[in-house]
């Protein structure tokens, strides 16, 4: 009753789908993920949160993989269960291969527990790092 | 008194100066930072800790930039102070212009963002995307 | 074996007992959700959660709803799965609206972004705001 | 070198001096926060974040203070100094009083607090909460 | 004129000064910590989180060390600067060792490590351990 | 497709069969846990996490209970549901009982309420805790 379901496109507003379009145009998708379905319940925060992904996920100086891969290092270090589903099939999709996937973990689980040893250990900044 | 200092060189054991010496040669610089003079205080520590950070920081399957940009994300996420000025400056070292480290601050960002309206919305896993 | 399951009412000691009849007559509710059946393995731990939180989410100078949309932001930045679900319904029982509900999502998604921001940055506190 | 400075009005670009006077008008403020001075490295990112900030802030179906609260609830639960000392004062100016930050700090405790227990007894959702 | 200083003793209100006497008391010390005295500014909440700390902290299956080591583990994982310092100092006043602190930085650091192996590869839940 | 499942014995490498062997052999198991069939599939990560965390959880200047019930402190505060239940059972079985365990939520739960409270009251480090 309190919670939400998906918004499947035959059910959505026209502001909705115009949105839903896009990313299917985008991406070159037939559907999009449940992770727009629901937040199709704002249809404004649904607008927002795509252009904004659309235009940071665009290749720039970094290309789509290195991009993926780095939501994926974000997901995976604060345990998003969705976001490492959604986003490991995205990296996978723009060219991660399991030994980089092997290689990536490696680097997260490692900063993981290195931030925890400098906090720990009260490390203070070295002068050549600081400004 | 209850706290620690640095472990310089000149006053370190030789089970410590070792892996001191370890670093500076596989990183071609003339002194360490002071996460490793803070480690220093367990021997054990230090030793076990540069072996697996010099393992999973080699190139491989991802190359030495890439590695540090995930490093630096995950520090960036975490908070970690120490962390984001030091692996700031690897990736630098590592040719991270300043136009790819905006790019990875929003990638950074978006995520974060994007976890929570994951978490807030429970959003179910895509079949696609489930084992 | 390892394993905790719920108290039920009819198992139950009668201190937990006590506790179990204050919560249900402070929120006028027939059983108390799974939340506190668990906490019932450790009495004392019960009794002094129970007795701070019902100070805690009296309404004070912020109203039942302020706290309560509080309460689901924090639970929505930490991931628990647990807590969204429960303090997501007390929320709209205590009369957070679909469009509430998506503003409270929208900043609790930009925080956890711009939190990101501040920290990659490495942003100083401005005078105006330090002691 | 590998650090940012702030970037100042007089020395900002058209594009940023763009954004920043929008922030003035927008806050009636007469200088922007350190935070978007760092921004304005990438005036990209400098835009689209302030063009988020500015439409998810703006009183809605949640009034500023309300929403200003949420923010530092957020803030304080990740810990980034430099977010809970700007949007404290931001909320303060939007009419949070001692009393009101008090109960705000006593319910981000208690919230960060039964998160874990709720974690470490492993409770399932009631299925009342449940889809 | 946003934030607040310590309360000191001289200048603390009758409820106040109860609680700081019953610290001193309590941990056998001259001066209560920062923390209390910042806490202050809300008497309520100072009696109650006091209350609860003392109760939680008291020797009980598990000794005052063991507690205190604990309390020290979850604020290095949350990267609490003042919790990491007071506990951590309080940990030393209850016996441990430069050993015993360099043992528990290890298990929290792996700890943070696997914690996000886990998360990344999805790992379900061993039967065995499942309820 | 993209995502792994867990590596049986009788499916494995050598290398990966050496280390699951000595998984059994040094924690007298009739088979290894979820967690290592799913490193298995980089079988390098699988033996630098297990040769470290076999050199972290021996005994030394802390008991293997003590150690187990740090590596589970830290998973209830980074609500990592796979390490709580197998950590969870791990400290049971080096002997942790069930008072012991609603000792160390307690400590758990007041560890992440009260580090919330020393960033929220921005409490400086006293001097005596400080270097």
């Amino acid at each position: 009753m309190s919670a939400h379901g998906p918004i499947e496109y035959g059910d959505a507003s026209v502001a909705v789908r115009a949105v839903f379009d896009d990313i299917k145009l985008t991406r070159k998708v037939d559907d999009v993920n449940n992770f727009w379905k629901y937040l199709a319940h704002d249809p404004q925060m649904l607008k927002r949160t795509w252009e904004s992904v659309k235009e940071i996920m665009r290749p720039g100086a970094l290309d789509a993989l290195t991009k993926e891969m780095i939501y994926l290092a974000v997901s995976v270090t604060n345990g998003c269960g969705y976001c490492i589903a959604s986003h490991g099939a995205a990296a996978r999709k723009a060219g991660m291969t399991e030994q980089m996937f092997g290689e990536l973990m490696a680097v997260v689980g490692m900063a993981n527990e290195t931030n925890r040893l400098a906090n720990g250990y009260r490390v203070p900044i070295d002068a050549a790092f600081d400004r």
